[in-house]
């Protein structure tokens, strides 16, 4: 039998990386592509951008020395070489599987890992705070991020580069462009880039400028022709590299990404000078497998696939999906509505919505806190904006979600998607604090629906019937495992009433499915009650579960903070006299695993929940 | 007598500004100093940046057909020319009290006021969603930003520009560059910005080097020396306003932004383009009141103080001040502690710091969400990072919180200022929701002292025995109008027990201090516990308040999602028979007013304490 990674499997830390020559090193840059895409194909993940950042990050364990020097990943999802190469071989079948490899870094999971990652944007600002720290403590260890393309159009980065330009620290910040962020590129940066991308000679007349310049023949009509190309070969020289170095970085690039000894060779060259580089690295996404170089939006994070032909395992229908559909009826009929993303066109299901109305849809890159801002700003004048974002991202926008969307008494409407476990992706991606960082809010309307009618439902009461800021959220996939009908049901309280019952379940969104489910088939004597409207609770719901000699609870979210939490306190100040119970998420983050199991941990899942009702029977 | 308002009395809308001559334009400004001047002294507000762009604003509506066309201030500090300007006047002298002028601005005060305003950054985001809706109805109108220096360095004005920058919309940038935010200026950019006002000169080279070039003289030793010249221009020129170039604006400044002429002149200019344009308009903080001129820090946001001699009418010790005792005395003794501000070094009390530690200081510019994250990176390194942030900015970097500092579990600390009512600044500015935000992150503590020597405790306990995050949190201002002291104690839960009192008062922070001087005060047979340490809320206080046949709690915050709510629903889940009742503030947003007037409006001062108590006595 042929060994697939004769070389990877002998790489147990970066110092054997150093040890191998150039040929050893491209073998080994094979191996790490076949095993990422033998892997992804099995258990989801992140593609393109790992199969583009291979021999960037060979290069980068060849010439730094961490983990004493610093390596830090903008969002991590481009870690897996890393992770091939610091003693996480052989256990990376068990990517982003319950106990296994993080599908980002962690540091709990190897001091090779710096930090917990997952949102864009941040490692700039890491990789800066540890060169302040380095320089405080006196030595000379490197601190280097590497960051994409998109992350660029983020305010954090540039919040970061404007510090980092005003410090003089051995800080290296690598730019991984690829064209690319998850969904098209936007923004004038973008632009910009391609410009520089398109024109690789721009550095090397740079550096050659003075040598020309003193070399200038003198007289002559050649030399007025020859003024003129030097004007604009000049302008365009500093006009490629000056953004960056405006900032104060010294600015290197763009060179071949692919080319582990041009990496080598500009890596030891920022290594040499003194004070922050910006290192312009042009990679290809998705390089080495043909299918994902040709389609990387659809290869970037992506479920289990079949190897040879590219297809997903498995295709369903889902909240986004019904989302796509119901935001373009609805804009078809109401010019009023505008769509914003931040650089999620295609995992918030607004693709279509974008190529049906391209005046009244926005990506603004991977920007939440404009995005939100800019929403209230096209409210302001009668539009009606819908931001579709997830809910681990919507946490980038509190500030404005309370001073420029809710305290604006206008109409917006919040899609947030991905609220609840994620599953896989893990305690980075985790939508289980939206609730207790909206709820506050004055004047906020909070929808969760349980079923695809209720998302229609909410969405008309938003555009229709509702004033100032509505939220509306829902789970990533489906309606869940099983789901009952509620029978088109969609008032702020649905209520499912037996006789003579003493207990009342209470939840919402797909939990309530379940919840639902088990006490119709164990046939259980408990009434199930929906919350559709989450905030603010209506008052007859006090009326109606004060009643009961007992309450009960489930909520896949934060306990502290969480409609839980408020409908407790509610009872407990009419003076509710009965038991109360109430099964949430306690205080933890949650790690990556399937949602069922995810579920099952915090005693969410249908088995709990039968064990947790039957004692009420 | 004579009137010192001659002709801005008769300015009842922008119209009256346009029909005013040169020389009356000029008086119109000197008045309208005089206004602001007298209406500060006595009131408090923001002054240095409001003088210094009185001939700006003026301008502007010379220009502009408001509100028709749209006109944001960014923060909207620098509002009070544009109140006066469009029928504010005869109302300024209630300027921040109670149901009068805001001092910032407000669309429910005046339709010429677009947006509410309070948070620096977001007036490009605000005016681009503007531009985009006039596009997409298809009028002409203009949206116009202003924007100070400072507001340059948040990460939100770069989200707004690369977003602008890719938009064809008649959005006009003003940049009113003062050379100062709040605290010093910092960063990459405001060195970069520095270059291209220290040479006016750079504009106009560059408009004529097209020409000048073209007149060049050929032949000669003086070519060559003047070709050198000329490579020197012509990169001072292209850098000096190549970054805003770069984002995809037209380019145009610095001008002198006290001179009418010249800013309407610019400002026609402005207009004349199509497509986004930034205005670089050079002026002066305080100008035309020489104190201010000399001293624009002191002089940025001010209580009231004496026009003659400048000096605050009122001084004394607050949780600010005593905080930077403390945190200069740990520091001394720790080599580990460093401190992070986001342009807010006089504010927080870290003046002190920055002179004495000059090394382990960094002000971050107004950039809250990298310096959360930053921070993180010092403390990945072993540093003891304190991020000393008002509450109503902290709401900038919840995801930070969560992602960048809770999730790493590393040690970092984070005072909060300014929590709970702020008084006069109103409804942007309010302390209300940090606990909301902050209590359901996991493993976050959370201690709400109530005089100074718990803050040093709680410092302490920061710094030396809890793990991970720990928030501090304390009030603008000091203990309180009637502090009593609390005898030094600090635990988590502090008890003030009488004999058979079958009710107890609950509260923590300085409204604690009140809650027990109305017990004292009026001899009620009530018990009084404070909390100390709010979040994790320590089991045993349900032990203890749970005997009690009434248990009142009082709490100056969101009264959903906070202290209060979690304590009701602890009860509640633990079969509490007794009555329970919390006073907080209800769903709203607090406008403007004195803290004691805050306090009263929500029930929360001494009488209603009094009132609400004597009926369990």
């Amino acid at each position: 039998m042929q060994n697939d990674y004769r070389i990877l499997e002998t790489v147990k830390s970066p110092e054997d990386v150093k040890k191998l020559d150039d040929s050893s090193l491209e073998e080994l840059c094979r191996e790490i592509r076949k095993k990422i895409i033998s892997t992804v194909s099995n258990n989801g993940g992140h593609l393109a951008s790992n199969l583009g950042t291979v021999e960037l990050t060979v290069a980068l364990h060849k010439c730094f020395n961490c983990p004493d020097d610093t390596l830090v990943f903008d969002v991590g999802h481009q870690s897996y070489t890393h992770k091939l190469l610091t003693g996480r071989f052989d256990r990376f079948d068990s990517l982003r599987k319950k106990d296994g490899i993080s599908g980002f870094t962690r540091p709990d999971e190897s001091n090779f890992d710096s930090f917990y990652e997952g949102h864009a944007g941040v490692s700039v600002s890491q990789a800066l705070g540890v060169a302040a720290a380095n320089k405080i403590k006196g030595n000379d260890n490197y601190s280097i991020a590497v960051l994409g393309d998109g992350a660029l159009g983020n305010g954090m980065i540039y919040e970061a580069l404007n510090h980092a330009g005003s410090c003089r620290t051995n800080l290296i910040v690598i730019l991984n462009d690829n064209e690319m962020s998850i969904s098209e590129n936007v923004g004038a940066m973008a632009r910009y880039l391609a410009v520089i991308r398109s024109n690789p000679d721009y550095y090397r007349l740079k550096a050659n400028t003075e040598k020309m310049l003193s070399r200038l023949p003198l007289g002559g009509k050649e030399i007025s022709h020859l003024f003129f190309s030097m004007k604009t070969a000049l302008k365009n020289i500093i006009y490629s590299s000056s953004f960056f170095e405006d900032l104060g970085f010294r600015y290197i690039g763009p060179i071949d990404g692919h080319n582990i000894n041009t990496l080598t060779g500009a890596l030891m060259s920022a290594k040499m000078h003194k004070g922050p580089v910006l290192l312009h690295v042009n990679t290809v996404k998705g390089y080495g497998y043909e299918l994902a170089e040709n389609h990387p939006e659809k290869f970037h994070g992506i479920s289990e696939f079949d190897v040879e032909t590219g297809e997903a395992k498995n295709v369903s229908d889902s909240f986004s999906s019904e989302f796509s559909k119901i935001v373009c009826k609805f804009a078809e009929n109401d010019k009023r509505i505008c769509a914003v993303t931040a650089a999620m066109s295609i995992g918030t299901g607004l693709e279509d919505f974008s190529i049906k109305f391209p005046d009244r849809f926005f990506d603004v890159g991977i920007a939440e806190e404009h995005a939100v801002t800019f929403a209230s700003g096209l409210s302001a004048k009668g539009m009606v904006p819908v931001f579709a974002v997830y809910s681990t991202f919507l946490q980038r926008s509190i500030d404005q979600v309370i001073h420029d969307a809710s305290l604006q008494r206008q109409k917006m409407i919040i899609m947030v998607d991905r609220a609840g476990f994620v599953g896989e992706d893990g305690e980075t991606h985790q939508g289980l604090f939206d609730i207790p960082l909206l709820k506050s809010i004055p004047d906020i309307t909070i929808y969760s629906p349980s079923d695809y009618n209720q998302l229609e439902a909410a969405f008309k009461n938003a555009v229709y019937f509702d004033k100032n800021l509505v939220v509306i959220r829902y789970p990533r996939g489906g309606t869940g495992e099983k789901p009952e009908p509620l029978d088109g049901k969609s008032d702020s309280i649905n209520f499912f009433k037996k006789t003579g019952s003493k207990t009342v379940a209470v939840s919402y969104g797909r939990l309530f499915n379940t919840v639902r489910s088990v006490i119709e088939h164990a046939g259980l004597n408990i009434d199930a009650l929906q919350l559709f409207k989450i905030s603010p609770i209506e008052k007859e719901l006090f009326d109606i579960i004060g009643s009961y000699d007992n309450v009960i609870l489930f909520e896949e979210g934060m306990k502290i903070g969480g409609i839980g939490e408020e409908i407790g306190f509610e009872l407990c100040s009419r003076g509710f006299k009965g038991n109360f119970k109430l099964f949430a998420v306690s205080n933890s983050f949650v790690s990556h695993a399937s949602v069922s199991q995810q579920l099952k941990q915090f005693g969410l899942d249908e088995d709990s929940i039968s064990r947790d009702l039957i004692g009420y029977n």
